[in-house]
């Protein structure tokens, strides 16, 4: 290759997206709306301005097809990390005895950012949203931590009061995560904790329990419920955090076609929440539904230890084990549905976001699963191939293009795939070990277990036709 | 700023320089030979090429201005991650109350490579050239395990065999670095080990030894002159190594000139062995000694606690503690000064590179020292300002450029200030954590310790006279 640019394809500062893609409104079937937990009737919008900030919770309802990304905020974006480079892939094409130029496979470079992920494209956002509020403190829920640590960091740029509620297990078995969270001035708590009602009926019998998402959960948004200068933080799953995403997939389209590729023809991301998936795909989308480009294979990558999509049902759910968020129709496995603990942690969520949802209940997109084993394998041939180390998460993804590139060379075929690297390792080693020494295993998942948990009498049931 | 492409400025990949500055024939005085620590006499291009790769002998003592870099190595920079970003520090400036735009801060980012620092410029280049002369394997030591890992990576690129002795205390106290170097196929020994001489003297008295980077260069060196086809490769202090970095302070000139800036007033870097200072700073010593920026600052910053250009003597000394390596004429401690523990581990070597000792002595560079708990704390600062936590060793230049910002703000100066921001801290939270806890110390060297060092009857006799 004598043209480097078309290896790693930068944008300039200046060309961070202008605005958010919205796709409410090119949706084929209409979007099904928040639903309050307490009441199982559609949540008025004070409701949900006094857990978001007011801006994220118009946007979650917008009819309009894009959405100003406010001045302030692109500067922040462009003299951080934004836009993020766009690699080909070339060495693992090599690695994988792609010949010529026939079969492309190009990656979006996410890790770059302050906190190695995805994850401060909507902390930024909403943190700037809440100091437009007057609001002084976010809190939130974080597992593994990326989520925890992006918002730390978004909060830290507007000077905003962070609180975390980190699960213990992940608080103990990750220090890396809690003090680059404290390093951007959080206030993280191992969960349950002492300093909220729902953290104390648990702490209290068992200082040392181990946690779960469900719980601290509860404590965030109990604690954002004590002052009116507190909001509730969510990094994944909402409208308006996959909206915040869609920088991804717009910077992508430009720099694509700066490579002379007018469109990929396949588009991968793994599925946790949904959000890296929804950032990277959601322009796609549209010119899918738009039928710019009918042909454009969409596809979000899920642990088969996880599977919502790929094995889930599309219903009503909530949010949240603990019943505190917003019910949403999605595809799910059942709020009490507990995943077994891949490394993976980003991805072992019971829904996925109701865009994803619908985008797939309406065949835009499809959904695979693969197994740990396979992903992990892949992450590591991927590392050792273009010099960085994966996210467990975004192995899936690299697992999918991989597979997807083989299959067009068995067929001969000229292909284009793109997919999100949504994050670095470096927080994750653990599992690369485990994979080396041969501790790394696959967890099989019956489907009787799924139908369980679908049927669990606890699912919330709502009658579409009141609303 | 509504330019934001003068907040972080980019280069496109085909702007990776073309040609690395060799500074050799522009020092005001001539450089001193490598000598053989066997008889004290220069050591001849047959036995410093049966150690390193042959280009890289040649390169060493090249009295060529500049050296062309290959075309395949250049790709290899372009489609990973140069050229690096140069980012102004708008917020850090703001953090320091300087106003208007009368001061201006600027880092090159070279914590965005593969291993997070700037080691891989050089690693990549010598596994290039290792291949080239048909060499199958590189073996270095390591430390903290920057140098390993970013010549685990190198090696993995051109899929050479790459074979690391790690420091055991290391080993064990950052298994992080050592599985990253794994996932490039390293092999990684704790050393001591039982697969050298050197090592299992000490290993069969007393299998969990602690080590030290003495044993592991012994180690090192031994076990690459096993065979015709392996080589030994170092990270820092020697000529070529300097000369691989100096693409860092090339791209950072272009990039100043886009931000509409002739040439920075001060120019900051830390120093260990002192590559990423040269990497830096050597094309701007050059202009400055050939009389185009004949006021411009340029100033290595050192720990307290290991101040070899600081509070050593410019003198012969061993490169290793092992005195396996050459001698060298050099700013030292002595090679027998066993620095206090800082987490700045990359900082804990007894000398300086040759170039630099050079450049110091002909007082066309300054140093500086600073004391841990010091530039922890500018590096907190630095990371909840820009989002991005630096390692130990960067945080000596950051502290610096804040020192160097806020006396200029005080005598209401213009200044550009420039400084290296070496690689990121992912891997080196302890050191914050334990600054946020308050168990963070900083170590006071007594002057007595150090003349002990350097009056040690162990130091080598060189008579330059015969030379």
């Amino acid at each position: 290759m004598t043209d480097l640019s078309k290896a790693r394809i930068l944008l300039d500062p200046n060309e961070v997206p202008k605005e958010w893609v919205n796709i409410l409104p090119d949706l084929p079937t209409p979007m099904t709306p928040l639903i309050n937990p307490m009441n199982g009737k559609p949540a008025p919008f004070e409701m949900a301005a006094a857990i978001f900030p007011k801006e994220c919770v118009i946007q979650e309802v917008s009819q309009e097809p894009t959405i100003p990304i406010p001045k302030e905020l692109r500067e922040i974006y462009a003299k951080t990390y934004r836009p993020t480079p766009l690699h080909r892939a070339l060495s693992l094409e090599r690695e994988l005895g792609l010949k010529g130029d026939k079969i492309k496979i190009f990656y979006k470079n996410e890790s770059i950012s302050p906190t190695g992920s995805h994850k401060p494209n909507t902390a930024i956002a909403q943190a700037y949203f809440a100091k437009m509020d007057g609001i002084n403190e976010l809190v939130t829920e974080t597992g593994a931590g990326q989520w925890g640590s992006g918002l730390s960091y978004g909060c830290s740029v507007f000077g905003i009061k962070c609180t975390v509620y980190m699960v213990r297990i992940s608080f103990q078995q990750k220090p890396g995560r809690k003090i680059l969270m404290r390093s951007f001035n959080a206030d993280v708590h191992a969960s349950p904790s002492r300093f909220t009602e729902a953290g104390k009926s648990y702490y209290d019998k068992d200082p040392e329990h181990p946690g779960s998402l469900g719980i601290a959960i509860s404590e965030a948004v109990e604690h954002s419920l004590r002052s009116d200068q507190i909001r509730y933080s969510l990094g994944s799953v909402v409208n308006f955090v996959c909206l915040h995403q869609t920088v991804i997939g717009q910077e992508s389209q430009i720099q694509l076609k700066k490579a002379g590729i007018e469109a990929p023809d396949i588009v991968i991301g793994c599925m946790g929440g949904g959000s890296n998936f929804s950032g990277l795909m959601i322009p796609y989308a549209r010119d899918k539904i738009r039928g710019i480009t009918p042909d454009i294979k969409i596809i979000g990558v899920e642990p088969t230890a996880c599977p919502s999509v790929c094995k889930g049902k599309y219903t009503w759910d909530y949010g949240d084990t603990a019943k505190k968020a917003p019910i949403v129709k999605m595809h799910t496995l059942g709020h009490n549905f507990i995943p077994s603990p891949i490394h993976a942690g980003g991805l072992r969520y019971h829904g996925i976001a109701p865009i994803v949802s619908n985008l797939y209940n309406n065949k835009i997109i499809e959904a695979s699963m693969h197994h740990q084993l396979d992903v992990i394998k892949a992450g590591f041939l991927f590392a050792k191939a273009e010099g960085v180390l994966p996210a467990p998460e975004t192995d899936h993804a690299i697992k999918e293009a991989i597979d997807q590139a083989l299959l067009a060379k068995e067929n001969d075929e000229e292909k284009v795939i793109l997919f999100n690297f949504s994050g670095h390792g470096f927080f994750d080693l653990l599992a690369y070990k485990e994979y080396m020494t041969g501790n790394l295993e696959n967890y099989e998942l019956p489907d009787e277990k799924i139908q369980e948990s679908l049927n669990d009498p606890d699912m919330p049931q709502i009658d579409e036709s009141s609303f």
